[in-house]
């Protein structure tokens, strides 16, 4: 995909320029197609960076399947991907999104148990959110007859690294407590029905004041984002909690790790809060960086304390360890089918939609997963309506030339 | 045991000048006696901070059970106890020791399960190295009718503790490679037969070249302690290992984390690298602290790592995990039975020979545990041997008065 990538700059750049204002329905989406709808980051920055283009199909490698992609999981570190703020970021153009779930198009060579018309979800390395998608086999999962694409997509990165840090990086067993932050998001409501298959479980859940009418009944204790959550925790449980889920990082890391029982683990899975506003630069990534509280790790050994990191697109990608995700898959698939884990999804939006999408996680405002229809029509929007909504502490955007009205107008129809 | 101390500080420096050059059997050991035979440590420092004296037997607490000492545990933490290089350390004078093994003299109120007579091992918060020893029954287990007490003193710690790393903050599976420091060590050679107690595990042992032909055995792959190993484990295995077991702190740290590999567990459970010579300034105890390495949790997240630190005797005494531990001991006893697991004993000392334990120690001479056998009377020393041996790079000690020949009387007979 690198590859590719090199080889498009040029030609995807003029078609950026090409299709701003472009209606969607003038693109073909017929398997004999030769360029197909996706979302292109043309740069790290703000909203501004992404467009709907058009792009020309992938092709297929050994090993892999081609996708008729139906719907596509929007998730927070997709907002870090916008903003530059990962290690080691792709160069763009890129076509942002990591999961996605649709129907099998064709097959290559080295693809035993896979075969066309397949409903199934996959995980991709970049390049999801798009009409078509290739992907080795092993990354790609056979959707249950009752499953939606919707609920696919949102089943897949938020279940299995819900599962994984419950069940293989901490041991959660009969009794123990679980500390998860953003307990309205996807992992974390992943995290509470998970938490609900194992007996006699507590779940300290933080979250947004709003959700909490929603999400009340997926956790034991919930309690507002904006309060001083170790107090409340420890008035519950004056010794501490197992087991603490941060998607955080910052200053929760030290108070985590603070709640942890003896023999307890933390473990680190984001760090939501380097992205304050909509753009970010990489000094302020740098900043962050550092200004996490390292660990002594003499302090973990008087305190009989775990501190763990757990990142499942770098398990994949990076640490070939997708086996071992499939394996987890097969068993969560288990638990569907016995109806005790079921995957929340906050709202479906067109493809052109993917600003609103976006903010909307930035703002926090979702209850479970965003998807991305990759069918549905945008929904009209006021002339008046902005994406470019803010919040409070948002850091300035740097002026650029191409952050002009022309930016909404896919939105406006 | 702190009011004791507290109360007891006056007398027994008293004793400890009127005993120098006393004959251990003109102390009455019968269970009328009002007084016992002990390991006192005066103060913080050298060998010469050590004395065997006479200290008024200890009274039972409710829930306690009044134990008739036959062999006792000494651990690398007792020269940092020595050192006073510990977090917390406890006010001099005290009985140092932290397991024995022995028959059960009496027993207080709310002890049921345990009576006279029983052959018993236990964890005790200092205080062990004495004839006669109170501890609570949480920390009291019974002993198997074939183990010998020597065995027994070997068991407790060493076992429970590579247990619960491999078992309870790890998680060894089938297949895995673990990575253990001080392969000859109580610990090491416990961590090799539970890892032999797990199908198809690869261990790494790291140990000084002369033990080599004593554990060859124990182990899949065995280093010299003085070559560069992460290459050598490397090359057996380029992906690193899931477990490393590190006893030494310091560079090792980083050493172990980088031979991690994702998902993999990094447990420190002590800091043997802080002891470098005989004595230790408070300096350069805080030096060592802030020297380790500090971990930034956003690199666990990136590498899918795990690290932990473990402490027995804190999740004993500090921590309240003496049921977990019980249980943990329980199944410890069930692999004793099937003779899947042996303690090694490395060798017996007498009381008066806790010095020269203690420099063995030290020098990293043992295979196995050391054991002070306070039923054996010391042996016979040249009158030109000296306790006080050293190592290249030994801190020079400060001169102190009462460091003089009287010192070693107590081992020349």
């Amino acid at each position: 995909m690198a590859k590719e990538g090199a080889d498009m700059t040029e030609e995807t750049e003029y078609m950026i320029n090409r299709n701003v204002g472009k209606e969607p329905e003038n693109v073909e989406t017929t398997s004999d197609a030769k360029e197909m709808r996706a979302v292109i980051l043309a740069g790290f920055g703000g909203l501004n960076k992404l467009r709907v283009t058009k792009k020309p199909m992938p092709e297929l490698q050994d090993g892999e399947v081609k996708i008729r992609v139906k719907a596509c999981g929007l998730n927070f570190l997709d907002l870090m991907v916008r903003q530059g703020t990962i290690d080691n970021p792709p160069k763009p153009p890129v076509v942002p999104g990591f999961e996605c779930s649709g129907i099998i198009e064709s097959v290559a060579e080295n693809t035993a148990g896979f075969e066309i018309g397949d409903r199934v979800m996959a995980f991709v390395n970049y390049n999801a959110w798009a009409e078509v998608v290739c992907t080795p086999v092993d990354f790609v999962y056979k959707m249950p007859d009752e499953m939606t694409f919707a609920e696919a997509a949102a089943f897949s990165l938020n279940f299995v690294a819900a599962y994984m840090m419950l069940f293989e990086v901490a041991n959660l067993r009969e009794g123990m407590s679980v500390l998860v932050h953003s307990a309205g998001g996807g992992v974390g409501q992943a995290v509470a029905q998970l938490c609900s298959t194992v007996p006699n479980v507590t779940v300290f859940g933080i979250a947004s004041c709003f959700k909490h009418t929603a999400i009340r009944d997926s956790v034991t204790h919930l309690f507002d984002r904006n309060i001083d959550y170790m107090q409340e925790v420890k008035k519950i449980s004056p010794e501490g909690v197992d087991i603490v889920l941060d998607c955080l990082c910052g200053e929760n890391t030290g108070k985590g790790l603070t709640l942890l029982k003896p023999l307890g683990t933390y473990i680190l899975y984001g760090a939501s809060n380097m992205v304050t506003g909509e753009t970010k630069s990489f000094f302020s990534f740098a900043k962050s960086w550092w200004q996490v509280e390292k660990v002594n790790p003499i302090k973990l050994y008087e305190e009989n304390k775990v501190i763990a990191g757990f990142s499942l697109l770098n398990l994949l990608f990076k640490h070939g360890k997708s086996s071992l995700v499939k394996s987890v898959m097969d068993k969560l698939l288990c638990l569907y089918d016995q109806k005790k884990i079921k995957p929340v999804v906050d709202s479906l939006w067109a493809l052109e939609e993917v600003k609103e999408a976006m903010q909307r996680i930035h703002d926090r405002g979702n209850i479970g997963k965003l998807i991305l229809d990759v069918e549905k029509a945008p929904t009209p929007l006021m002339a008046s309506d902005s994406t470019e909504t803010s919040e409070a502490g948002e850091e300035e955007e740097e002026p650029e030339g191409d952050n002009d009205s022309k930016e909404r107008m896919p939105f406006i129809h």
